[in-house]
This record gives structure tokens, C-alpha cells and sequence, in this order.
């Protein structure tokens, strides 16, 4: 396995991003992705209960359609809380992307990350199309993944590359996040339910239910373990494109199933890492991990609930080794934990990495949770975007 | 009904506050409330699953015991995931106080504040006890409100005098805490299950049933309905201790009953809102109604996921409308709601006060939460803060 800390595209996709104009300071804003033939699509959505349009959007084209072809994204405006007005803008954005693409309009999955709540400036996506597309290429991913970046402060990427059946498969992948990170992500049929965002390419074949499964297991350990602020978004995407141009055999179960969701996994939270280590403000990269648990859902609520404790985080900004705001963290979850069952370490708090660990008693499960401190830029970075 | 903005004792009570040095400052740190016949106490602590050895002492006096005679409580130290030390340690300071009041030990009623994790000072307490009893007087009450103070800028009290079928009787309450503030407290038999701590004193009479009752439906409308930082204590806890000395018939239900509930309910209110005016580094205080909920627990649920968002929080910081936070924070709160039926609306922003209202659809219940802004402040008061 060979692992190259940057983008780049397995066979048979291009990718591109332009600056449309959402953002005011002319920054790309525009990200595609396209796969030069035919791919199976595996998502997983947040499961915020109020969904950005273009979740919805996506959700509507994976249920009609088993075959895909493009990923169109873009930062500066969530076109979340929209309205009727949103969907359309979705729809539309679909539209004139598969007319440009000379695709149908359910062959594009559609993804946004900005603010919540006001109109998405849809003709400057319509404008920029053709341009998007007319610039496809190999290299065009560096663009992509700038493209889709708000507060983040460095673009996320990784790829992996493995023989698989002594074929050579390469999985990439890009991601953007920084605040309002705290996914809790699930998976509908082989669209299924996860503002981060991340888009991973491969040119392995899979079978639907493998790939869905493989995203699934791969979420849930990755992406479904980090937290900036404990707020979920509703714009939480992350989508797996298979365009099996590597020309390898089908990959269903069995060992090259699992070497697949052990490379994919890797890449999953290699690249969830990297939103942690950007969290917004953050001076502290903390990893979690509870030990003990009954099963791995108590383990991670019991981690979540430390990262996600205002006193914990302000505690590791000033280096204070204050046990007991762990405690009153583990206590608050509403797991049935108990004082002398209850062990708790803390690494040195004076690095930058910083490692927790905590035993319950329970069982045998474990999980480890990502998270970053609370600081006095994280409040002004947040007091003022908009 | 009259209102006056300062502790008065009602009949029969008497206080005081010294400071034995459990804090290093040289402040007050021990507090007693004593009634100088029989009362009866209804409680509520915390739902933390860590409770403090303070709480575990009192709710085994409230087991085997109907009548109580005081309230003793230090700052400084919680007392809390402190094992067996700390339970004996809470258990000599009932025995001690005891033998210095003249009576029996399950006689007193405890609460400790402070940090968590800590051996208490026992011997520091145990030495002070003489003095602290010898030194109670009606005006002791000054002392014990500021006894019980933490990182408060202010101690937080209330007197209400109110005519009951001629008779005049007075409920005083005193209140502290500025962090680690998200009470969820529930009451036990008549102790019952809530670092805020609250102990509110009557000259009234009532039925153990209608005492108990009162306190639970006062705190779940006040109390539990305020959060500064989302971060449950493992010692919140409010005492109402009720002795009858104003020598008014028995209250036990009907419009007596409603009337000291109305009063009851008033002070908890006020006493719960002080507490968010004086949140650590706050300078917002914040008013978030929800409406048309299926019923008063979704609507609380609904409200409290606001509150707790750490981007809604910094958006109300830096005066920033942002809509799209409230809408994220309501759709993550696991309830069903839906972007069509929502109505939210944001007042003025550059006020001290601020209101927030939230339209469901989903019935005709209501609930109205109390919350204050994360600041750079908070995070240097807790980043420091052991």
C-alpha cells in the first residue's frame, strides 16, 4: 500500500474548480468531479432533520438511478432553509451540468457548504458551467479541492494506492471542513445518510451492496468520530464514486472486500484527521479513546460527550489537567457509569497532540474520538463570519 | 406580593458564612442555613450518573429522616470523584455540625461546589463548624450567600412576602453559579434528583406531598430551563427547607397550593435567571421561546439545542443575525421538524437582552429557555480555572 499525501485522480475521472462568484473574495467556489464513464454511487447524508437542498437533490437521483457520472459542489452558501426556491436551484445546477456534460440530469450528485439560509446565487453557477466543464482534466483536482474549502485553512487530501488480485487500484480522496463539525452521518439504500464534505474516488469495482457497506463501516469509525463544536450541520456529505476503470475483477466479499474497506478506512480517517487538526481556532489535536464499553455506540456517546464538553476544551486550550470536567463530562451522558468503576489518564497537555483514555467497566468494546480545543479565536472566527 | 431583591430570613431560620480556607483567596467558603424548629426538606439534584459524596450523604438522610434542621455547604472543592474519602469526609462534617447544632446528624442536608476530583479540606471545615454555628444570626444570611460563591461576580438572592389566607409568609432563596451550568435535575421520593445550588427557605407549612411537588414543578421551569455552557455539574442541587414558623394552616393542595406554587415558581425564576446574567464571561443575556410544540419536553429539547450551540452562541457574541445556526442546531436535536413549519425570528442583536422565537407546528406547547453568549472570556476563565 503506498500512500501519497495529495490528490491524485484514479483512472477515468477529471476534475476542475472555478471561481463562479459566491464568494465574495473571488476565491474558487465551484468544484466538479467527473468520471469519464459510468459509476456506482455510494453517500452518506447528515442526519440533521432540517436537509440542504442539494442532499435532498442527490437523495431524489439515487433513488431513480443506479449509475453516475459527475459530483458538482460548491462553497460560500449552503442553500439550506431555501425553500422551494432551493430545490429548484438544485435541480436547475443538475440540469445545466448534464446538458454541458451531455449526461442526463440524475447522473450528477449535488453538494454545498456555506451559510444556512439565504438564496443561492444560481446563475453565477449556471454561467460558470461550461467553463467548469470545458476545463476538466487530470490535474484539475488541486483546483477541486480548494474549491470546496470555507474557514478551512488547508485543503484535504489523500491518496492510496494497493494491489488488490494483483491489479493496482487507487482510492483518492478531498475533504473541507473546519467548523460546524460534528457529523453523526447515515446511509439511505445506496444513497444513505453524514458541514463536512468529502468526495472519494476510486476505479475499484465493487458491487453496490459492498460499496455501500464498505462506505458505511468506513463512515462510522471516521468521519462519525470526529467533533470541532459539537454542532451538526446540514450539509454533511460524504460520497464514494467507483468507476471500476481500473479494469479489476468485481470486488464483493471475502478478502478483497476487506482489503478495500482496510484502504478505505485508512483514507477515511486519515482525511477526518486532517479536519480535526484545521478545526477552526484550534491550537490542540485530542484523541479520545474510551475503553471497556458495552459496544461501540456507549463507547463513542461517552467520547463525544468529553469532546464535546465547553470545560473540557477550554481545559486543554490552557493546559489545565482538569480531571474532574472529564468526569462531569462522562457522568452527563446519560450511560450508566459509576465513580469506582470509572478510570481516567491524561497524556502531557503541553504538545500539540494531546491523548485521553478512559475505562468504564462495561465490556469490551472501544472508540476513539477526534476533537480540538476551544479557544478565543474559535469565538472570533465564529462571532464574524457570515 | 411583595418582591424585595435581597435575602430576608423568613420566621424561625437563621445563617451564616465563614471562611475556613478551603479557598486560597482568603473568601468565605462555608456556609450554614439553620431553622431553629423541625422542617421539612424537599430536594432535587443532579441526573450527572457521577453524584458528588455531598449529595450521596443527603440523599441518605433524606431516606431515613422527615425532618431537617440545616444546610451546610462549602466552595472551593466539590467533593466529588473522591471515593470512599469523600463520603466519610462528607459524613464528618454531618457529625461534627451535629454535635456543634445540638442535634442529630441526619439532621443536615449538604452541597459542596467547586473543582471536581479533589480530597476536601475536611479538617479545615471540621475546625470552622464551632465558629460557623456560634456566629448564626438572622443577618447571617449576607454571609452565607457569598459563601457559596464561585467564579459568580455576584450573589444571587430573592425574598418574596405574600399574603396566604391572611397569613403573611416569605420564601427567601439564594442561589450561585456561573459555569458548568445545564441543570437537568429530578427529585427522589421527597429528596429528589440538580453547580448550581439553590436553598430556599419558608416560614410556610405544607404537606410533604404538596412541598415536593411545588419544588419539582418550580425547578423544571426554572432551573432546568437554563444553560450557560451545556455542561452538567455532578452537585447541582436546590433544598427547599419549609418549618412552618409563620404558623399558617397546612397547605396541601387547591388555591393555597397554587398560590405558593406561583410564588415558589416566581423565585426560582428569577433566582435561575440571575444566574445566566452573571454567566462566566457572559454579555448577552438570552431568551429563547419555543411554541407549537407536541409538548413542554420537545420544546425544552428544542430550546436547549440552541442554547447549546457553540455557533449560535458566538453568533449572538458578535451581533450576528445568523439564522442559519438556529435552523442547524433545531434540526440536530434528534426531534422531527420540518423546514416548511418552521418560523423563527431574531430581535434586536446590539441589546443586552436578546429574544429568540421558534415556531414548530407540531402542537400547542411551549417553553421558554434562558441562556448567555460564548466569549473570549469564558474561554480565558475556564482555560484558567482550577
Amino acid at each position: 500500500m503506498q500512500i501519497y499525501k495529495k490528490a491524485i485522480l484514479p483512472k477515468g475521472f477529471k476534475a476542475n474548480g472555478v471561481a463562479c462568484g459566491i464568494k465574495k473574495s473571488a476565491k474558487l467556489d465551484l468544484a466538479l468531479l467527473y468520471s469519464q464513464g459510468p459509476a456506482k454511487a455510494s453517500c452518506s447524508f447528515t442526519t440533521n432533520k432540517i436537509l440542504a437542498a442539494p442532499i435532498l437533490v442527490s437523495q431524489r437521483h439515487l433513488k431513480t438511478n443506479s449509475s453516475f457520472r459527475a459530483i458538482i459542489a460548491n462553497s460560500g452558501n449552503a442553500n439550506c432553509f431555501t425553500g422551494e426556491r432551493g430545490l429548484k436551484d438544485a435541480q436547475e445546477t443538475a440540469h445545466v451540468l448534464a446538458k454541458a456534460l451531455g449526461t442526463r440530469k440524475e447522473d450528477a450528485l449535488l453538494a454545498s457548504t456555506g451559510i444556512i439560509g439565504k438564496p443561492l446565487a444560481v446563475e453565477k453557477i449556471k454561467t460558470a458551467i461550461p467553463q467548469l466543464v470545458q476545463g476538466l482534466s487530470r490535474q484539475g483536482i488541486s483546483k477541486a479541492k480548494q474549491a470546496i474549502m470555507t474557514t478551512d485553512t488547508f485543503p484535504k487530501e489523500l491518496t492510496v494506492k494497493f494491489r488488490c488480485e494483483n491489479q493496482l487500484l487507487t482510492i483518492c480522496g478531498i475533504a473541507k471542513g473546519s467548523g460546524m463539525i460534528a457529523p453523526n452521518m447515515a446511509c439511505l439504500k445506496h444513497g444513505q445518510e453524514a458541514t463536512m464534505l468529502s468526495f472519494i474516488l476510486t476505479d475499484a469495482n465493487l458491487t453496490q451492496r459492498a460499496q455501500d457497506m464498505a462506505l458505511r463501516m468506513c463512515v462510522e469509525s471516521s468521519f462519525n468520530c470526529i467533533s470541532v463544536d459539537g454542532c451538526m450541520s446540514t450539509n454533511d456529505t460524504v460520497i464514494l464514486l467507483a468507476n471500476g476503470a481500473s479494469g479489476s475483477n468485481l470486488i464483493d466479499k471475502g478478502r478483497y472486500f476487506n482489503l478495500f474497506v482496510k484502504v478505505l478506512g485508512k483514507l477515511c480517517l486519515e482525511l477526518a484527521k486532517m479536519i480535526i487538526k484545521d478545526g477552526e481556532g484550534a491550537t490542540k489535536f485530542i484523541r479520545i479513546k474510551v475503553e471497556e464499553a458495552k459496544d461501540q455506540r456507549q463507547a463513542r456517546v461517552i467520547a463525544l460527550s468529553i469532546a464535546n464538553s465547553n470545560l473540557f476544551k477550554t481545559a486543554m486550550y490552557g493546559e489545565n489537567p482538569n480531571l474532574g470536567r472529564i468526569i462531569a463530562s462522562i457522568g452527563a451522558c446519560g450511560i450508566d457509569v459509576s465513580e469506582k468503576d470509572l478510570k481516567v489518564s491524561l497524556g502531557p497537555l503541553n504538545k500539540e497532540e494531546i491523548d485521553i483514555k478512559v475505562a468504564v467497566n462495561r465490556g469490551r468494546a472501544a472508540c476513539v474520538v477526534y476533537t480540538s480545543d476551544l479557544t478565543p479565536e474559535y469565538v472570533r472566527i465564529n462571532a464574524e463570519y457570515n
